[in-house]
């Protein structure tokens, strides 16, 4: 058994997802690991992991717009479901910020997957994203921890 | 130290939770493995992985109720939080289908937890739940990786 | 490779984050390991994990709130997202137990992560927070599982 640390850095090109799945294939190669434990981990607070549907791209479309909605960018929504938003009172990085960091809490900053032959071990249809909840794109740092034979 | 990886099968009887806690015992206790950690990944974008209360059953009727809510099968909320939901472009394999991938984005496909005397190491109230997200029962398979010794 | 394992012992004051993240690190130096694996588990199902940012204070004020109105303490809303919101039916252990399970089961109750030089491998405005859901303060018992050398 043996442990290999790596990291990815991934350009998003705004909110929305990116597919990484090829991108930890190739780490995985390079360690040249072939059975084992594949953890990866986000450095950063307005972005996150998920792993869903690979075929077909209205999901990711529904899933957007899903998050959009539930975590409105102008605030948070009153107990009642009724009424005005009120606003965040962190705002000093930009309306998308605070959203980006809510949005970041309700999924996955982490995620752990075993690796078989050389490639993670995902269901036929699953692809792991990287999910941009800032408006704009921007360079994500991923740390990557492999341990196995 | 060594690894051992399996599958599990688990049948769902539709929309809820199935007890999984004494299907990964039984896979631990086959590895030979006492201590060490054990990952499980659901291969599937329409049920998820949950640790939640074993004790009282209506915590899992009020999670259940209160999901169907959050993620209403008719289609997103408007960001005003008033008037008609807006339906999801994705939505050919029934309506059942989208709302079971926002809800397992908003939950967990992978879960780590530590393994001691051959067991999972949870709480007293803990138990570990496949929650189906689909309207009908689903034959449903998890990967579980363990390392250890 | 060897592995530790130990217990972190929290005291909360009530609803609301507490950084964890010296004590993680405490724990890392205890066991000598320098580079590897580390997994949290919470015990519990009414207080989870979760990275967030380590910066300014009023993101995790945002955060709370925000949970706050998602899961509401007096129940489910309703589908259409207007009128009166239903009451739990898992009521026995006071008003907030029911919403903490809810806000648990949203958020995450085990992470992993990298170690690398003794320390977790985070990013510069990261922070492990332990979320405490429920009104009053609890001493909150963590697993903690390292995997290195």
């Amino acid at each position: 058994m043996k442990q290999a640390l790596s990291q990815l850095s991934i350009q998003t090109r705004g909110e929305g997802f990116t597919d990484i799945t090829a991108a930890i294939h190739e780490e995985i190669k390079s360690s040249g690991l072939s059975t084992g434990l594949a953890t990866l981990h986000v450095k950063h607070t307005s972005c996150s992991l998920t792993i869903n549907e690979n075929a077909d791209p209205r999901v990711l479309l529904d899933l957007a717009a899903y998050l959009r909605a539930l975590v409105p960018q102008a605030g948070v929504r009153p107990i009642s479901g009724q009424g005005p938003l009120r606003p965040y009172v962190h705002d000093d990085e930009g309306a998308d910020d605070m959203p980006a960091h809510i949005r970041t809490a309700l999924t996955c900053t982490s995620l752990s997957l075993s690796v078989q032959g050389g490639r993670l071990v995902l269901g036929t249809w699953q692809a792991v994203y990287l999910w941009e909840h800032r408006a704009r794109s921007h360079r994500r740092r991923l740390s990557l921890h492999l341990i196995g034979a």
